[in-house]
């Protein structure tokens, strides 16, 4: 059965381009960067150009860039390396829609005594950016606000808050893992200090990452050993994936615009479609400050692991939107904290799509959905609503995850 | 010009095998592995089956192995989580020679009030177990001691040392990033609590490790974030280079005997020769408990670096034993550490060897090096030694670097 990918949130396929550029990388070009010989040279001479090339997608310097294995260890690592340079300021300031690798991080530094401030979003998943100008305070060690949610594709308005932070001589730092490769990026007409980056979101594989870190942003690593990465992170550099994310960088770089534009028309030909032929059916997010690529929609009164299993059966790869992979029922932390009503935020799925969908796909899934659908709400006693004796559409409880 | 590769402790060739076993993976089974649809579920399972063959290498259960993406981050893993789930215990016990990995971290934690102690080695590179075993106190958190040396190959009898930690209720760790895949390691046998793997040095690529936590060791995570590695180590898996080092354990699990004495073979012939063809040459670390593929040898008189341009005009590639590679005119400090003389140190080689390895190449550098000793020396002011006005063989200071 051919896989149909609306998953590309969760991973993408690396390029073709890419794994051509990384293989002779494994058996051929094996030698050491760090090594004193022209076998390991070599290797360093084209990871500094891969450098080059992250740099540019990101129009940063070269030198701005450092290397880790994921978006979580640029994520952890900026956070912790605020806290760590600026021992006396103990808050950190974030939102309440962050993914884990910057919401668990920072329930963890809860427990070790920091004071932290989710700040709330409406129903369109868009900050509540009064909240946050209230929040800057001067033991305000660090800001982390994502650049676009990975359920939604909601962006927020990470530039005027990092003005805002930089105003008040604030580190701020936004997760950009799924902006990357998908919007443009300016860095040298922001205020941003550090941002994550994981390459599997655009195309590279799965397990390099990288931080821009801003000059003269002060630093300290987290993973501590040789001297790689001039001392901003050690371990032996990952050549094959470094070059590759080069290669991914640069293919976004060049063809962004183009491909943006048509991942988006696939995207809205999909959720209109699908809008038009299911009831009671929404989009979750502002539907214009988002990422191109991302469709949340709740389907009330069906249960969205249910339909995904059914969409499975048709080789359709989609997420329930929930960032808890354990089988919970518990709805996502994004959904419940934009106060999406518990029966649709329930049957939320994420249709995530990449340069590689087709409108066969698209046409594909708007034909098996629908069914779908209604096979499942045939089965459930809410369905139709108005036979519904409970009011089951009250707001869920925030509850910590 | 062939590359003549003998620097198999600084990284390894990616094995043809392990190769086709990653490729897949990139761009056909591509699925996130906690993705809820078969296409990535198909990838989860693979996974698990790589974790059995890494767990199958050390004799250990599938539970006891955590993915990571290099030995460093096993290594500040291991240490950083026994002070995290012992917060009053502040004393570490390392030794002189170990990696940047587990000595910068520890020079770090010592920066933040810790207590270091470095149980010193002989001139041999073997550990003093008398001030070992007084060192260990009701206040160490953590003892962290290699399995075998980077530089010299030299085997701590680490299982012995954990059994002393276990009698006194101290966790164990070992950075085993040289020994794993080089020589038996049977964790059923002994009680070491945390072991650290990395992938490229036993020929699976740059970029993933392992920790080793045997079950019942209290542990937190370094890496927060989503709920990847059962909440012990967060970020999307590296899918591609599990299922790699998966297959360079399998590798190692079938071959490690019969290579082991191959290498050996061919590393002892090097060594035989270069000591009868250079004088005032010797080996460095105690000859019989050492890795079978690690030669370090000295040359008195001459610069490490020299020798190792030269090597480089005819495309052998070996390394002068020092992790400093920023240039500096340091010897190694585990050299240092050994008490080997500074005119001894300085022109120290370590030549590591592979199951890629041939005679031909042995025979290639027992040809090419004697030359270019003897050039070397002959434009070196101490040479011959009994020429020398100076007594340049004092040990060198112990420096902390």
């Amino acid at each position: 059965m051919k896989t149909i990918y609306f998953d590309n949130n969760a991973t993408t396929r690396v390029a073709p381009e890419v794994l051509d550029a990384m293989l002779p990388y494994f058996s051929e070009l094996y030698g050491n960067p760090s090594s004193m010989h022209s076998f390991g040279g070599k290797v360093a001479y084209e990871l500094e150009k891969a450098r080059e090339k992250v740099a540019a997608l990101l129009n940063a310097s070269h030198d701005e860039i450092i290397f880790t294995s994921c978006g979580t260890e640029s994520d952890n690592t900026a956070i912790r390396s605020a806290l760590d340079v600026q021992p006396d300021k103990r808050h950190i300031i974030t939102s309440s829609v962050e993914h884990p690798a910057v919401r668990s991080f920072c329930n963890q530094l809860e427990l070790k005594g920091y004071r932290i401030t989710e700040i709330p979003v409406d129903q369109n998943g868009l900050l509540d950016m009064d909240i946050y100008e209230k929040s800057l305070s001067p033991d305000t060690a660090i800001v982390s606000l994502m650049w676009a949610n990975n359920e939604t594709g909601v962006i927020f308005p990470v530039e005027k808050a990092a003005e805002m932070a930089r105003s008040r001589g604030i580190i701020f730092h936004t997760d950009a893992v799924q902006a990357v490769g998908k919007i443009p990026i300016d860095m040298a007409k922001n205020y941003i200090d550090k941002l994550s980056v994981s390459g599997h979101k655009f195309h590279a594989p799965k397990g390099i990452g990288a931080l821009y870190l801003r000059k003269g942003t002060k630093y300290s690593p987290y993973l501590i050993g040789g001297h790689q990465e001039k001392n901003r992170r050690s371990g032996t550099e990952n050549t094959p994936y470094i070059i590759g994310m080069g290669k991914s960088a640069e293919l976004a770089s060049a063809n962004m615009e183009k491909e943006g534009s048509v991942v988006r028309y696939l995207r809205d030909k999909l959720e209109n479609e699908i809008l038009k032929r299911i009831p009671n059916s929404r989009i979750n997010g502002e539907r214009e400050l988002r990422l191109p690529n991302t469709a949340n929609i709740s389907f009330e009164f069906v249960e969205g692991e249910s339909i995904l299993l059914m969409l499975n059966e048709f080789g359709i790869c989609a997420s329930s939107g929930s960032a808890c992979t354990s089988g919970s029922l518990q709805p996502s932390h994004v959904l419940r904290a934009m106060g999406i009503p518990f029966t649709m935020a329930h049957g939320s799925i994420r249709f995530s799509l990449s340069v590689y969908n087709t409108m066969e796909e698209v046409d594909f899934v708007i034909e098996k959905l629908p069914p779908i659908i209604e096979k499942l709400r045939s089965i459930s006693p809410y369905w139709p609503p108005d036979s519904n004796p409970h009011d089951l559409t009250v707001r869920t409880k925030h509850e910590n995850e």
